[in-house]
């Protein structure tokens, strides 16, 4: 059986993992026959945003431990994602991805992506292992395969042209498929990028995750 | 289009709303072409749990506030649901089913439903609007339909007991399926109080979707 790591970065759209796009992701992993793991760094998050209002909370959250509650428990510290272990790699979307991964939503780009997680993704990329990105977590791609990297982050112009400026190559994609970067066995979707409803993220991801799966 | 209330109760399993169920049953509500909205009770939830550790950690938070985040903020006040409005109603299980929209997980068969679910639920019920209930949530039954009602609620013996003891009909159900009460149009699905993964518990909560939706 094919196992497939799986990056959080907490539990929440605004502030942490895009909660659906988690679990049709895990759901569509388990559907092609495959495993899945979770991961995620165990670090404060950025902030933590009221999901009723919008606005900013006065406290902190751990996203290790926030994101566990999409894993039900089954989650490690990403300092422990061993690539060798695994045949993929899949990180959702949501702020988290911006906001605790890296500082894309911040810095745009010249972000910079989490020490632990950038060199667990490198790993994957440097051992040819498939990867896909859903939403704004293609951000991070730049960074972690370089320039040239092929990738779809949804049509707002700002965001795809931070893409191409940290040196990706973005391509405009509908919500229900996947950009394919074959060199670099690199799958995007751009789920809540642009999705107006659960049905319309599941759709790419469960097209993105069905040739992840085939390709791992 | 049909509508369909969902309440929730947080989000998390051991103190929540079982996070996959709930996806699971709101990408289900659309795949049957109806349209969802969701419900939490504004109160602090009875505690915190660590999900990483199964701890309670030192810290209160809201059920609805914290619901928004399954929700992507579409979210309201379950003393704001008016029945008028909705075909019919569903609620997902996760602890705070038992924990938060009611003390089932305390006081077993001697627990209480909060005042709004309670009236709620109970208003469809009258209404003769068909309600689907997932994993623990079948718990609140019998004090929203009375003595006699179906339900399925996995197959611990100490569970189903207490479900009887309060006056329901416990019918064990295999993960996959669901029970449906004819007379009462009210239907159960076992979920995560058998389920061993995601898919699993995606067969039940389909079914029963599809055939909620079907007597809305």
């Amino acid at each position: 059986m094919k196992k497939i790591a799986v990056i959080l970065s907490g539990s929440g759209v605004f502030d942490g993992s895009e909660i659906h796009e988690a679990v049709l992701a895990l759901h569509a992993i388990e559907q092609e026959g495959a495993s899945w793991h979770c991961f995620a760094p165990n670090i404060d998050q950025h902030h933590v945003i009221n999901h009723l209002t919008g606005e900013p909370m006065d406290e902190s959250r751990n996203v290790l431990i926030e994101a566990a509650r999409i894993a039900r428990g089954n989650i490690d510290d990403v300092e422990n994602l061993v690539s060798a272990d695994y045949d993929a790699l899949l990180l959702p979307g949501g702020f988290g991805a911006a906001k605790n991964l890296s500082d894309f939503a911040f810095a745009g780009s010249q972000c910079t992506v989490h020490p632990a997680v950038k060199r667990v993704c490198q790993k994957f990329a440097d051992e040819e292992k498939p990867a896909g990105y859903l939403c704004i977590a293609p951000a991070m791609i730049p960074l972690i395969y370089g320039a040239g990297a092929k990738g779809t982050i949804g049509n707002d112009p700002g965001t795809a042209k931070a893409f191409n400026d940290m040196g990706g190559e973005h391509i405009e994609c509908p919500v229900g498929d996947f950009v394919l970067d074959q060199k670099r066995r690199l799958l995007t979707t751009p789920a809540y990028m642009l999705a107006g409803s659960i049905s319309e993220a599941a759709c790419g991801i469960n097209k993105l995750v069905k040739e992840l799966v085939k390709l791992a």
